[in-house]
């Protein structure tokens, strides 16, 4: 078997992974179409209704990851020449107009710095100016460590007749996700950050209006692969084979969703803001500063400009040591922010006072 | 944690898991971006190569599972108005037409009996006559158990012009796959059936005449995730961050890998000979007969005509009962086939006699 080192996985994600979800991973198989794991399917669903705040029957992990959520949501709501407006405020906006413009999409992007949020304003101008078919940003973005204000774009988003699509992967499980009372009509997530499942699965979810959309497509979406009728089709009540659903993947995440709801959202979410503030608190005192302003902040990932003591002995090699001599994992910036800044997941299982406590006393030897 | 019954998968697949790839998928975490984990990727790559029987560089398992490997070899493949030849002997075959055409590729099926070979020479005229772009057909069609010929079709596909594209879902572990030697330009399989690993992964494979087909395109694939360009940056020695990989799945398949590597491909191919052989012998004695002539059957999946005896207990009680009172999976037929064969898969781990006894001696219980 692999001999693989022991690692606290502070970076972006994926975090560590709870034992019990582990040893959920490694059951023995059954069928994908077996009653009992039939039975699994349906809870999993369930459960993630509950975290996503939604109704939606149509709420399910997608058999593949986060980044297939996101081309999921965008690929069966858009057809060539929709319009779409795009809030892009870090490297997984910009992912959005990627995979949106390859749909055929016309893309209308609202930018702001990184590391800062979207204006609300500047997001419902361009709606009324571009009266897209579909608003899409990032709750959480991965890249900058900042939260973004959803109710007020999502609500212009409405209001001019738009489906609003969000993008929950370093959200779900870790902050507040309630797409219903959001107005959000179709999210997708990954399950590695703070569930602290493997990556593997994308929980996505699709709301009625969102469904009426892929109805009255005028030509099938493109990805039969991706294509939600079809997986209606085979989470709904008719068990329509359509692919094989990743049988071990799938338990595993139920096992996770059952230690988030033992440990009940509320408190969960105060775990992640505590575990944030303790980080601030301590690498604070090492010369660390935040890059986002304190009411945007993501606790879940926080980003941190670097002191002048990390930047002397080259940040990239600062983090190989801790990876190397401590078996602990910090992300480094990604596009504009390479070499400026760190990204510290506290995630899930990470998401606790003894992971910052770890940091620092490894960063203290890095740096002696 | 989820309990679940104790299955001996003879079905379609999933197969049953070795036990060591079910520990390799229960080790704690390690980042996708961690030495360590870039090791395994190496290692895997290398390993598929050698089961694929292809020294091409861009050999890797997609995260998804093999319905999107499907999908990402025709979309990678095609584009609007492209002409291409499928062969439709089975399910299979149909959802190859469908994922072309989704694509916006003119479709030319040729067709055979499902249960028959598809004929080399009727497949030669369709390609002269079409000109296409690819030509399309499945190695091993699970829907009815028929090993196609490769050779020749491939051959009259390339003295075309045409790039011909490989279905290994039911074929690579479990008998011989030889993609250079064939002249296969891309190829996919997946995880759950003669490799023994649960679903979630899909192995592919592009040589370099589909590759400077991707590079010639006149507009990007319509898939970001599938996008076989991006892949290699992320699987290449660049590791351009993608996607986040599925670590741990990744790391059964390097485990289920080793140990097809242990065993041989040879030695396991005969092994999966040798239990078909047992299974048309065993259950022969009690009715049961071949839908597919000898010449063209496939071992790891065997398809039978029922016996008077199954079929007036009802064919779907009876593998209900199988399955409740003696833990063990079979398939029913798909599509047309459905009421009137079963589906017995020994594939990987269950390619074993003791397999057939088991089900023989359940079969006897429930038909007594």
């Amino acid at each position: 078997m692999t001999d693989l080192p022991a690692r606290l996985l502070l970076g972006p994600g994926p975090s560590n992974v709870a034992p019990r979800v582990l040893q959920a991973l490694s059951q023995p198989l059954v069928g994908h179409l077996d009653p009992a794991f039939l039975a699994v399917m349906d809870e999993v669903q369930g459960r993630l209704r509950r975290l996503f705040g939604t109704a939606n029957a149509l709420t399910l992990p997608l058999s593949a990851t986060g980044s297939a959520g996101m081309e999921a949501c965008l690929v069966n709501l858009l057809e060539p020449d929709d319009a779409i407006v795009v809030g892009v405020a870090g490297v997984f906006g910009e992912r959005m107009c990627e995979v949106a413009s390859r749909a055929g999409a016309r893309v209308t992007r609202v930018e702001t710095e990184w590391g800062t949020a979207l204006d609300p304003t500047a997001m419902a101008d361009a709606v009324r100016r571009a009266a897209p078919r579909v608003v899409a940003f990032v709750h959480a973005e991965t890249s900058t460590g900042v939260c973004q204000p959803v109710e007020p774009i999502a609500r212009a988003a409405r209001e001019a007749g738009a489906l609003v699509v969000l993008d929950c992967v370093t959200s779900l499980g870790g902050i507040r996700v309630d797409l219903d009372a959001w107005g959000v009509d179709a999210a997708y997530s990954g399950t590695q950050k703070c569930l602290s499942c493997p990556p593997g699965l994308s929980p996505v979810s699709f709301g009625e209006r969102a469904l009426a959309r892929v109805r009255a497509r005028s030509r099938p979406v493109q990805s039969w692969y991706l294509d939600v009728s079809l997986l209606a089709g085979y989470y709904g009540a008719d068990r329509a084979y359509h692919h094989t659903a990743p049988i071990s993947m799938v338990l595993g995440l139920a096992e996770a969703l059952r230690l988030v709801e033992e440990e009940g959202m509320e408190a969960r979410e105060r775990r992640h803001r505590d575990a944030a503030a303790a980080l601030l608190e301590t690498l604070g005192a090492r010369g660390f500063e935040p890059l986002v302003p304190a009411e945007h902040r993501l606790p879940p990932l926080t980003t941190l400009r670097l002191p002048d003591a990390v930047v002397r002995h080259g940040e990239a090699d600062v983090r190989r040591a801790l990876l190397e001599r401590h078996g602990i994992e910090v992300g480094g910036g990604l596009g504009k922010l390479a070499g400026t800044i760190w990204r510290i997941g506290l995630m899930g299982e990470n998401a606790r006072r003894s992971s910052v406590e770890r940091l620092a006393a490894a960063l203290d030897d890095v740096l002696a």
